[in-house]
């Protein structure tokens, strides 16, 4: 079973001139307990020397290295888990080139797109976005704390929130029913991205 | 045997407003016989859906259909073949992924490219750029007829030229030592790309 509960999602443009070698390194100690390498502007080849240096990186430690969007690349470094946006591969595609094994988490900006990503086989659901953001610049509506409560009522699946988490915010995401939180510029552009995990990773600690 | 005499390359970009199904049936009713799908700026899900809308209108026409860059796309909708840059995915991981099945074409923008390329296990080579082209902002320094000459000498891999050619030079490209010419420009942006690809299949028969 995977820990969803401090996830993070990778941004060289946000990690103020950092390797993301650097800032996962930090992260790992800060103790996050998912990374996810996500790179929309490189090569295929940087894309998967990157991603190699993660699994490196991860080798050890059971944080599995999800890839966003690209199935060549997490096959190519034998990655735990593939992240598909809406805008992605097919879940059926995906699990039928990379078998059983792989994790698939999906990207539901609505109720229904989560209904579909369960019906279609995702072993996890991203919530995207549940509060307004600037790291990403197509994020749908945020769906709110009640979005995560009306997703929580009709899905059984891990759900993680994504969007404008932070430290004030991260605790009420869990009680509103979230296996976990995902950030990107919480950590990526704090000062000390270790202790930017560590501080959140307390927050998360929550009666529920 | 896959027959690289008139290689077509996409790109929507410069399709003067056509749909790429529609530039490719034009070109399959002019002579081309290798279709590679090139798309830079596109998400993974139209990525595949183009692929795949490809892959029907080749069915039965014995004319293979190339993925550039992406071994995902091609895994997803079973083409035939998968085209990569200096990078892209390396030679050997494409090759691992895609078992041996699948043709693998490497852009080779130098002799030491197009020999590792053949050491490395590539099915034929695509000599980049041969001509000065606007068509690739990114191209190298064009090798010309003479670096071909070269590379044909060193490599017994099919070859396959690309970069500037047109009507006035293609019987030249081949005259060096070339399998192939490949195009996109010449026929995707032809007033009749049928026409087009007619005319220089016309061209090719030279006698060596």
């Amino acid at each position: 079973m995977v820990d969803y509960s401090l996830y993070l999602v990778t941004d060289r443009s946000l990690s103020r001139g950092r390797t993301t070698c650097e800032v996962v390194k930090a992260a790992i100690a800060g103790g996050v307990t998912v990374v996810q390498l996500r790179e929309k502007d490189c090569s295929t080849r940087e894309f998967i020397a990157e991603a190699r240096a993660l699994k490196q990186l991860l080798l050890g430690t059971g944080i599995p290295l999800i890839i966003n969007d690209r199935l060549d690349v997490a096959l190519a470094v034998g990655a735990e888990g593939l992240h598909l946006g809406q805008q992605d591969m097919s879940i059926a595609d995906a699990r039928r080139l990379t078998g059983p094994d792989i994790v698939i988490g999906v990207s539901a900006e609505s109720l229904d797109d989560a209904l579909r990503a369960q019906a279609d086989g995702a072993d996890y659901i991203g919530i995207s976005p549940v509060f307004a953001t600037t790291t990403k610049k197509d994020a749908a509506t945020p769906l709110g704390l009640e979005g995560i409560r009306r997703i929580r009522r009709a899905v059984n699946l891990p759900l993680v929130g994504i969007g404008g988490i932070t430290l004030t915010n991260a605790a009420e995401v869990m009680l509103a029913g979230a296996d976990g939180v995902a950030v990107v510029s919480a950590i990526v552009s704090a000062p000390c991205p270790r202790a930017a995990a560590a501080a959140l990773k307390q927050r998360l600690r929550v009666e529920k």
